[in-house]
């Protein structure tokens, strides 16, 4: 029976399931399920299918499952809801306080630490007795499912300190909060970025961190299971930039979708393509002589390209990771003693075999030299556009892939084509 | 003063600083550090500056610093000495509960859960009474920093469940723990690889998993904390692979280091283009008639670079989420349909564009049909290979990158000239 199997069923398995229905079997699913199941099976369900099935459901019936979520759950599902019927959802909510919570937080930017906290949390005044304190906490937790901290706050709601439980335990019931409190904890401002809040929790190693305003008032708080969720997808995301995918999209996702997040770096690595066949056609009265040198120039291109990814994801991740230390021209110089060593060492490499297939020394010697300013010069590029991005504000993630590839692939072959030039005195 | 400082500092912080000092000074501070501090220091900071520092220490003074860290972080420590000291080393430690359960984490493959779990738990049998088990209990959490869940065994130690508190306050002291726990909890198997127990953490939005035998008998338990650390290293681990980086190196690390890491790689895409190279070399009869088809060579390397990136980041990041469902025909179908499609689009621009450059139709149109199938081609070759590795157990994110380049380089390159001398009729 389908009942039994979903009672037995996590909420995170279902969402599963009915990401694979189409919408009139997930909508007659999400009815039968348990009402206690179904809001937490909204809110893991991809985007699409929610849309889909909340278009099914009434603002009352939406209402209903917004007020079983937790704060941050119910504002993101709130924020997705068509502009109409906002207002309307929320009106039906029946807990007047829980919609409050929400209002306030759709007001936060979801890509900051305000668009990942829920209010969903305990807090005890410093004036308070330790006896009214176990009282205030004890209500409060009813609605928190973990507890982790307890925070304590002055008459004004300024984040001071935590509390222990042990120490509050072992205090006398009628000393005040003020004296038992520890007034050191980590907490973060609202409008800091969800990849710097993960940073804080993983390096200290927290499990929940409270958010404040610009006042230093408490506003909120974070939890690591969203922040392990922030942290996928930003690995997700960069990944995919790296690969030349430009939107957030999933093998599943429709031919169309795919096409839209795929093409338009194609297009940028066509038009790339495009230019590196000019710059040969500039260089086409060679092509009797030194028929070999265009024979080198998807080597040339490869290679560019390669260096760039390597000296650019280097930097990317450094920057990600907080562990890029010295200055820009320390990186630069750095990158290029690194990129002429590998550069000798292939360039030894090709012109043996260059040697050996054409017979001609001096035009091996000619592509060889040219390889090792071409990959000097990629790894320079591929070390200053990510860097300058940063600087700019920019995700330097951007840089990495055919960004990088495709200025490297022209830039390669353009120096290529006027070093080899050079040495051939032609 | 120094000291005071300290003592302000969190551990993380402190090891970061540490990780910027010679061997000398660094050595100096971890002795003049409050002995608490030392061992969690010690944990956070980077392998070989640890190694240095431990190298100064004595057996008894390493031996000191393992009693004072969790069972997990303590065999990681151990893993990581000279194999001569380890016996000195365990032996020194006077906990010998402690010893053990360190000896025991030592057995376990670094790439498993057993390699991440600690010892340090809650577990109450099923057949004590409520009373035994509080009293149980608040002797274990003393070794415990975050309790998380109390977990129920039998008298052979096979997992049964866990206990929540609530139902424990509220239980009569003399029922047996039989009677009240809960007959259900997530559990990861001792030799689940590290992804896997991501995965199903953050699915289930767990703080801590009980980790089990062959035999179901509770051995350990994984915290969030460190599946954080596996997911950032696993995808930074990852991005490095598609950026043709073949070990875990920072941009700090030493030229020798990062040449290392990036050298096979380029030299996979040297042979790469070398064997482009000789495939021009093999069509070099065309090159009096036809030079452009010659221009075009590094577009031809670049898109099918491109799109063979895209399509394996697309099926490996479906294989590492769980999201890839179908059969592999299907796959490659959906690929052959996608690329044909983006194909078509790219192949019409560049035909106008060499149409209107060079003035022969048919050339213009030999190129861009050829270009059809090169990205065809290409996306099934950056499709299956991932799947194909996947098959066989090896990691598929190594298929992204400098691989399916290199390898899609020589396939378009040979492709495309076969192609186009079949259209031009030569
Ligand atoms: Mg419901
Ligand atoms: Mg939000
Ligand atoms: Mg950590
Ligand atoms: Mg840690
Ligand atoms: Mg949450
Ligand atoms: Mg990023
Ligand atoms: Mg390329
Ligand atoms: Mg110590
Ligand atoms: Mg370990
Ligand atoms: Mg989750
Ligand atoms: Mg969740
Ligand atoms: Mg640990
Ligand atoms: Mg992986």
């Amino acid at each position: 029976n389908l009942m039994d199997l979903t009672e037995e069923l996590h909420y995170a398995d279902i969402a599963e399931i009915i990401n694979e229905l189409n919408e009139d079997e997930a909508t007659y699913l999400i009815k039968l399920l348990d009402s206690e199941k179904t809001s937490d099976v909204l809110t893991e369900l991809d985007e699409d299918v929610r849309e889909a099935i909340l278009g099914n459901l009434s603002s009352r019936e939406i209402a209903e499952e917004i007020a079983e979520l937790d704060t941050d759950d119910a504002a993101d599902i709130i924020g997705e809801l068509p502009k109409e019927i906002v207002q309307e959802v929320i009106s039906e909510i029946d807990d007047r306080e829980h919609a409050r919570d929400i209002v306030d937080l759709l007001r936060y930017d979801e890509n900051s630490a305000g668009g990942l906290m829920a209010k969903e949390l305990v807090q005890v005044n410093e004036n308070w007795s330790v006896t009214r304190c176990v009282k205030e906490m004890r209500a409060q937790a009813e609605n928190v499912t973990r507890v982790h901290s307890i925070y304590v706050v002055d008459d004004s709601g300024m984040l001071k300190g935590r509390l222990s439980l042990k120490d509050l335990l072992t205090a006398s019931t009628r000393a005040a909060i003020r004296e038992v409190y520890i007034p050191k904890v980590d907490s973060v401002n609202v409008n800091e970025k969800p990849e710097e809040v993960a940073k804080i929790m993983s390096k200290y190693d927290l499990e929940a961190i409270p958010v404040v305003d610009e006042l230093g008032r408490l506003v909120g708080r974070i939890t690591i299971d969203d922040i392990v969720d922030v942290i996928r997808e930003e690995a997700d995301k960069d990944y995919q930039m790296a690969a030349g995918i430009s939107q957030d999209v999933e093998a599943d996702d429709s031919i169309w979708e795919l096409t839209r997040a795929r093409l338009p770096w194609l297009f940028l690595g066509l038009i790339g393509g495009v230019g590196a066949a000019a710059i040969m056609g500039g260089f086409e009265a060679l092509i009797s002589q030194h028929a070999i040198l265009f024979f080198f120039t998807p080597l040339i291109a490869a290679m560019a390209g390669n260096v760039g990814v390597q000296s650019s994801a280097i930097i990317v991740q450094g920057l990600a990771n907080n562990d890029l230390k010295g200055s820009i021209a320390n990186r630069l110089g750095k990158e290029m003693l690194l990129a002429t060593l590998n550069g000798i060492i292939l360039a030894a490499v090709l012109l043996i075999f260059t040697w050996a297939w054409q017979g001609s020394f001096a035009t091996a010697l000619a592509i060889s030299i040219s390889l090792i300013v071409v990959i000097v010069v990629a790894g320079i590029i591929g070390t200053f556009i990510p860097l300058f991005l940063h600087q700019r504000g920019i995700d330097p993630a951007i840089a990495t892939g055919p960004f990088i590839t495709t200025s490297n692939d022209i830039f390669g072959i353009l120096i290529y084509f006027w070093i080899a030039k050079i040495i051939l005195g032609i």
